[in-house]
């Protein structure tokens, strides 16, 4: 689209270049990185200092606007740099050029060119080129993504994103957006928030007329949309008032949940999942678009951009993915444990959960990559699942990754009326607050399942993210929420 | 991809057919008219009946499975015809052939296949074939997405969702999701939900160690984002305690917005709207996947269908948009009310709100489709937009539309320290509750602006839908919070 506006500046200065950006918004620094326009061309660039280093003849300044990790190296005469530092945001002209560093590129601005200081900084601006720890950034929220890692981190985000739109448009799943005020508790788990108009008075009717909650799954509602589209999907807020202050939790996170109408059998949900994460591995393997070579470029040790990437390649290793029973997981645990293998804390016994040891150990140790456990025990499990003829297991799965141990856990949901009414009633659970899923049942029933994944642990084992908490911008939890 | 679990019923029967979908979930209607097996093949299908007319030697079945609007006409053996009606859900087999009706293919299931009913109907199933009023279909949340109308709505947002994602994603900008609970009121508007913990008992600690609220925009955490990574949007659910009960307004609803740094010109925005728009009307004009036939297809009357297809031509009609300053709104309000061509029941005066039914006859009486409107008086409009510098009016701008009147509304943003702290100050607000907000224009601060749409708003807009509570699945207002 060739240049409209020729009074917006900079923009025109680009209007020989294949650029893809829209002409009315100003081109950025990975546009210029990947549709590098002629060299000597006339070039205004936009951005944040990262490092200036000023000789007799010469200065460096490298400039970022967090397009990309790598930044953009400039050129300048010295008497221009007068008030650069790290963080000031500026404008630079000058010309095109190769560059005889490390780039293929720089930006060579020189005496008669002219350097915009746009932003200052203050005093106490807390960034400076050294290391920060996680926890002093998450108290600097207004700043903490101008860092590189953070910054990467947003950027795989939204690429892992855009891969899971991009599949499941192509499989044929609608996407759709269930509520988040809810007057039911999907998973009985207690867990809820409440939520209430600001300006309604204690003792006045209730703002929605009954008690209502934000949502801590959207599973009972994507089932309803799933009997109707048979194929469903949605990547949503999901909230739970959990106390505990760990690194794997938080009150407010995004999950995607899917509903398929149809499936019969749990491997074809293992299946479709070990699909799906595929499909978010591979673009970052195959560097589509460098968005692998940014986020390992955001590392700041090698070791650690390493690891990464040995994950994605676990990840695509086999065409199958192990897939193995509870009940053959817990002789699996229960025999390295006899036979010294391992020292678990928990004793591996049939009908007691999976801990996170468990998992991890499964995952990490015996089976070197991703592993489905299929079929546990049904009371720990919900009341929606399907029972299996043995009348002791659901058909359920979790998915086990090294390091995070549980990442995705689906299963068929009951779809013959009596049956789930019974184990309803069985659990002594509140029968009237779900009558209208439970009627889902009577009209039309089919067979169907589903699974959920909590979006920022996918986004913790691609990314290689310990805390949960910098896979999300503005966590939110117990005692946490700071603007 | 070849069929690798020939065991799940009904997909190996499609392994020779060039589907997309993924073999190991059961093909779709859809995908069976989006990529037909050849003739005679044996083929299963699943679905929903959605019509039954059994004649002496032939009986016709109509069959949904909510992929598309279109059913798929399976001509049945009298014989098997039993317990098929309207609602039921059944897997039938037969051999795929030419249609000598309407449709281009047909199922034909002889005396010697078999037709299994998956779930019966119970006698008081609400949906028969008929016209339902959408008032109605509100009262049974758990059916009404079966009709076809609502069915087709859910798609049109699926689609134009995936549209807004490519378009972003392609102009290089990053996907993000700014929280929903928050500390701080964005717009001062008042119309907040509280949120708390269900277990914390009336005066513990607050769970979050504050008040929290549910967020009313995301435009402030969105230009923090921006600060670092320049180019942000997102799609986020947004909430706002309006005690109206309109078919305009939800306490629930999804919100795109975005932030762009370094744009300096209120019309760098405007233009950057108007492309967005009509990436998600050419796709329904073009019919890319049948997307807009499908849509089109599922109005019962074909002259609302037809008005839905002028509005899409209408907004790709001009090259530029129209684009007027509010000052010039105001001259051809007052102008069309002076010479009487025009009886507004709110006087235009320079100063006041524009009023709906100022909006509505702008957009679709004097322009005749889509109309930006610039400079509204900055006491109209919140505190963080940019002064111009005729110190009266704001960098800002709303899009008008026909019918719906304010479909997008944007600005430019303050950027200087000083000029935002005195606006808070004078305007009397809680200056200590954004400090981090205020604090971005402290360190580096950059020129940016950006915009919000109401997602069903525009939704409306394409679907031809008078009321948003079909345009969101689980509509949420005053009063209503069915399930």
């Amino acid at each position: 689209m060739l240049v409209t506006r020729p009074s917006f500046r900079g923009v025109g200065l680009f209007a020989t270049a294949n650029f893809r950006s829209l002409s009315t918004v100003p081109a950025s620094i990975l546009d210029v990185f990947k549709y590098p326009p002629p060299l000597s061309s006339r070039l205004s660039v936009r951005g944040w200092v990262t490092a200036v280093r000023a000789q007799k003849k010469i200065a460096f300044v490298q400039l970022t606007d967090g397009t990309t990790s790598q930044t953009l190296q400039c050129i300048l005469d010295p008497s221009l740099v007068k008030g650069l530092k790290t963080g000031v945001s500026v404008e630079l002209e000058g010309s095109w050029s190769e560059s005889k560093g490390n780039g293929a590129y720089e930006l060579k601005v020189g005496p008669e060119d002219t350097v915009k200081i746009l932003g200052d900084i203050s005093e106490t601006y807390p960034l400076q080129k050294k290391f920060h720890s996680s926890q002093f950034l998450r108290t600097i929220p207004e700043f903490r993504y101008k860092t590189n890692t953070l910054g990467a981190l947003m950027r795989l985000r939204s690429n892992v994103d855009f891969s899971l739109n991009q599949f499941f448009n192509t499989s044929g799943f609608y996407k759709t957006n269930p509520p988040l005020v809810t007057s039911s508790d999907c998973e009985g788990a207690g867990e809820l928030f409440t939520i209430e108009s600001n300006s309604r008075q204690k003792g006045d009717t209730a703002f929605f007329g009954k008690k209502a909650y934000l949502t801590v799954s959207t599973q009972l509602h994507l089932e309803v949309l799933c009997m109707a589209l048979s194929k469903v999907w949605t990547l949503s807020p999901c909230f739970r008032a959990e106390e505990s202050d760990t690194n794997r939790h938080l009150s407010e996170f995004w999950m995607m949940e899917v509903e398929i109408a149809f499936v019969e059998d749990v491997h074809q949900l293992t299946k479709f999942t070990e699909e799906m994460i595929k499909a978010t591995v591979r673009p970052l393997l195959e560097d589509h678009n460098g968005i692998g070579t940014d986020i390992k470029d955001s590392k700041r040790d090698p070791e650690v951009a390493k690891e990464m990437e040995l994950r994605w390649k676990q990840l695509l290793a086999k065409e199958d993915w192990d897939c193995i029973t509870y009940t053959k997981a817990i002789e699996i645990l229960a025999g390295a444990q006899r036979d010294g293998t391992v020292k678990f804390e928990y004793e591996p016994v049939w009908g007691d959960s999976l801990q996170s040891e468990h998992e991890k150990w499964l995952a990490k140790e015996y089976f070197k990559g991703p592993v489905f456990v299929t079929d546990y025990p049904k009371e720990q499990k919900p009341f929606y699942m399907l029972l299996n003829s043995d009348n002791k297991t659901v058909a359920c799965y979790d998915l086990l990754v090294p390091e995070i141990g549980e990442l995705v856990g689906g299963s068929l949901r009951e779809h013959d009326l009596k049956k789930l009414q019974n184990e309803i009633e069985r659990r002594g659970m509140n029968a009237e607050e779900i009558e209208w899923y439970v009627k889902l049942r009577e009209s039309g029933s089919v067979p169907h399942g589903g699974f959920g994944m909590g979006f920022e642990r996918l986004l913790c084992y691609l990314g290689n993210v310990d805390n949960i908490r910098d896979a999300i911008p503005f966590p939110r939890a117990v005692d946490s929420c700071v603007c």
